[in-house]
């Protein structure tokens, strides 16, 4: 018995879900859980099933694509471990938090391997025995750093997202559209406020009381990618930046975790600059 | 072209979705949202379906009835005004928040009367032209008070949910029967946690950080009906329980207007006692 | 016995809660409350006190002017109710919550009047017995509207704070001058972010998973203002912007309660763009 | 030039700020920041004043003790490390959070020690240099077992706090006794809700759509010591109880490591069975 995610995404027209399922109905697959959206505005169906049966991924694939309409994106997708890159720069906690989470088995996923501009986090890592690569922006154009983070994440053979778990460098468009959809950030902050550099010194200066984290794809324009989790903290005038900055790694890691574990489930799907997830 | 929410509960068997949906389609109806779940520990399967098309309610169910296995249960209900009626005792914040959504048109009810124990509440009812029914409790029985309160409400023809409004006497089993899973009840408290009376005394004299509230139906036993819907808020020492009261007004006005919404958008399946909302 | 709060504001400087606390010792005044802050940025002293004892507010202020270095501020307030006008325009959410407040004895404020640049609250206002003044926008330039509505507030004796309870129009520097750090609003955004008309559509638009309300005195520059109060609900990509908009109202209505609660018990401090609140 | 956190714990009466401030004013010292706070119903004052200058604790302690009256407790507290003890059993989530947090530098402890039940946490504690104690139950009573806990822990010198980080079995009263106000736990419910053994499945099956944690000092009485701090998150219909267990895991980690640093920054007053924290 396998068992697969399907995720159809369709013009919206009537019979979309009648169709899928006679296909499952059809060939003895168990729907475990089923989700479906129309986006109204855009007319846009979405659908994910979880079904399981005797059936292989690309037979099903050819039947689902014979049976709904022409304009129908359909994938299949396993119930796999996803190889993912963390890349960082300096900062310990959302990396040592989804370490953690790998450690017990709650994170549905394999690092491959860790990316910094520094070497601090090398100890770390290496606890945790993940490979680690260090690769300087000493004495070199952004571009030629850049092009040695992309050699390094050729090296990984069937590499299915990068994290910036707290990766404090921008990636040219260049790098943004190789990885399409494949790159999750976390910004320190409820996006769209305070976009861009240090946003607790923007949101001490502004004079909030909530400071919040935003996990998001990457996409050519800096912190404007599709948004998966957002949550927020509460803060008063006794917090300084430095603490909102500690208190804000909490809410960082946690977001960008649950949105990883989204991602990982294949629950998201991304159109235009925002995300259906169920 | 009729737009009805259809509701099916069954025990869980392959092709659910499938032959629900095959009804639809062959009819022409379209399925505006579809939302499903199966509880794998009951083996139960629950589906929401809202649709809109030309065929009457009756021969829809007969057809779903039709093509569904013999244990389902099916109801086809119409996006419609529910009736329902409130009952207070003394304090006007939840009751006045309904009020008032009633007048935005967000509440999607006919608010047909308020009953009451006192008449405190009168002139606020009739700014907003709802009948008052004041049955005082003096110098009769519990059993009595209980026999008016039910004569009031038969006077109602087609009632569809009783909203406990901060309404502070406990109901005996033979009411709660009568009007079984038709009963909204706000308990001030995250329950489990502080059943019974004042519970923002007990959450005090506990040293709790948080208070919530609880919207349930109502049934036999005190504050052990099916949770709809919780939210809390925090608190630190310097709440005394007066406070915690009043800073929690707020979230009892909100939990109580969430679930009556969903309740009145037939979001909601009871099953045990417990819910599933979709 | 009087009750005040006392509220001082000076360059930090050592000995300042002592000399304080001197006066009211010597004065036999017992301290009820006491909160104090200093931000070490901008090296500011706050200290909030509730004071009571037997002395008149004006010979308080004179012993604790002599005792406490010459470039302290030094309020002296009684716990009193204060006057306020609502500003509205069409929506009956916030000014129907704190009606119902106000209703409950836990506004702690005389609503003095109702401002509106539409008619269709009237009848709300009317059941509350508060006055209330259309001032229609109909061919008049938008001076000379806010003339008149200055002209209205000004036959107001004593008026403490202008709430703009989703009053949807912008005020010219020339008014919010004159009423400085004394205009009150509920910006339906979790201020910075969506600045401007319709932040809903914007967060719509911007695919946010989180939506929030800000409450903030009104200065020269739109929504730009001092932060009292903010916080934020869940959303999903279920939800339009109109249902985004059905569901802040909850937020809205909440939050700006929250800020005049602490406005109105004194304890609020505003300097430079940012809020100090005990 | 000394730090000091300045703790008075008195029975209310006239003056006491100003007692306590002017031995500070008298001695030159400046207050940094201070709290106060008054417990009406039990007449119990608190303050906790955080104060530099030239003058060793002794000396402080000596004149606050015979400028205050003579049932005033006073404690005065360098800002230092605290030593700590961690007790795990085999979830790695709570241990593995407070050693990244203690990597970075966030946590303001000494982990002196990790002592489990069982030997599976071991190697992650090995990674981080702490000491790792492995005290099996096999084979011996509660009461030896306990003992040799207790034996490991008087080994070290000044232990200021035990950190019941997701260690699964009782303490006997002998043990709680011994170590009265100097225990955290962290409890996977919000207390007093589901009270004892797996606090999830209790909210499975009671059906709650909000779950918590506790972090509280351990006494005598099972889950019913001074509560620190609390947290939840929601959850709906779709989470069986070990999905409940899992999404605790983020609110369990973060609420401990919340209250654990107020306990470490000397913001905690413990006062029957209730905390004030400043």
């Amino acid at each position: 018995m396998n068992q697969y995610r399907v995720l159809i995404q369709a013009p919206d027209s009537t019979g979309l879900i009648y169709l899928a399922s006679k296909v499952f109905f059809e060939n003895n697959l168990n729907i475990i859980n089923n989700h479906e959206f129309v986006d109204n505005e855009q007319n846009m169906f979405f659908m994910r099933s979880v079904v399981s049966g005797d059936i292989d991924a690309r037979q099903l694939k050819d039947l689902l694509s014979a049976a709904l309409p022409e304009r129908a994106t359909i994938k299949i997708k396993l119930a796999r471990k996803k190889n993912i890159v963390l890349m960082v720069t300096k900062e310990a906690h959302v990396l040592g938090d989804l370490l953690i989470r790998n450690l017990e088995g709650q994170l549905d996923a394999n690092i491959v391997g860790v990316i910094s501009n520094y070497n601090i986090l090398r100890p770390l890592c290496e606890h945790f025995e993940i490979p680690y690569y260090h690769i300087s922006t000493e004495n070199i154009s952004r571009e030629e750093h850049e092009h040695k983070v992309l050699s390094t994440l050729e090296m990984f053979d069937s590499l299915d997202y990068i994290v910036l778990a707290k990766y404090m460098r921008i990636l040219t468009s260049e790098f943004t559209k190789r990885y399409k959809n494949k790159i999750l950030n976390i910004h320190h902050s409820f996006l769209p406020a305070f976009i861009g550099a240090n946003p607790y010194k923007q949101a001490f200066e502004r004079g909030v009381k909530i400071i919040g984290a935003t996990a998001h794809f990457v996409n050519e324009n800096l912190d404007e990618g599709p948004i998966i989790e957002q949550d927020i903290i509460q803060v008063d005038h006794s917090y300084d930046w430095v603490e909102m900055q500690q208190a804000g790694r909490d809410v960082e890691k946690v977001v960008l975790a649950r949105a990883l574990k989204r991602v990982l489930d294949d629950r998201v799907f991304v159109y235009g600059n925002k995300t259906v997830i169920f």
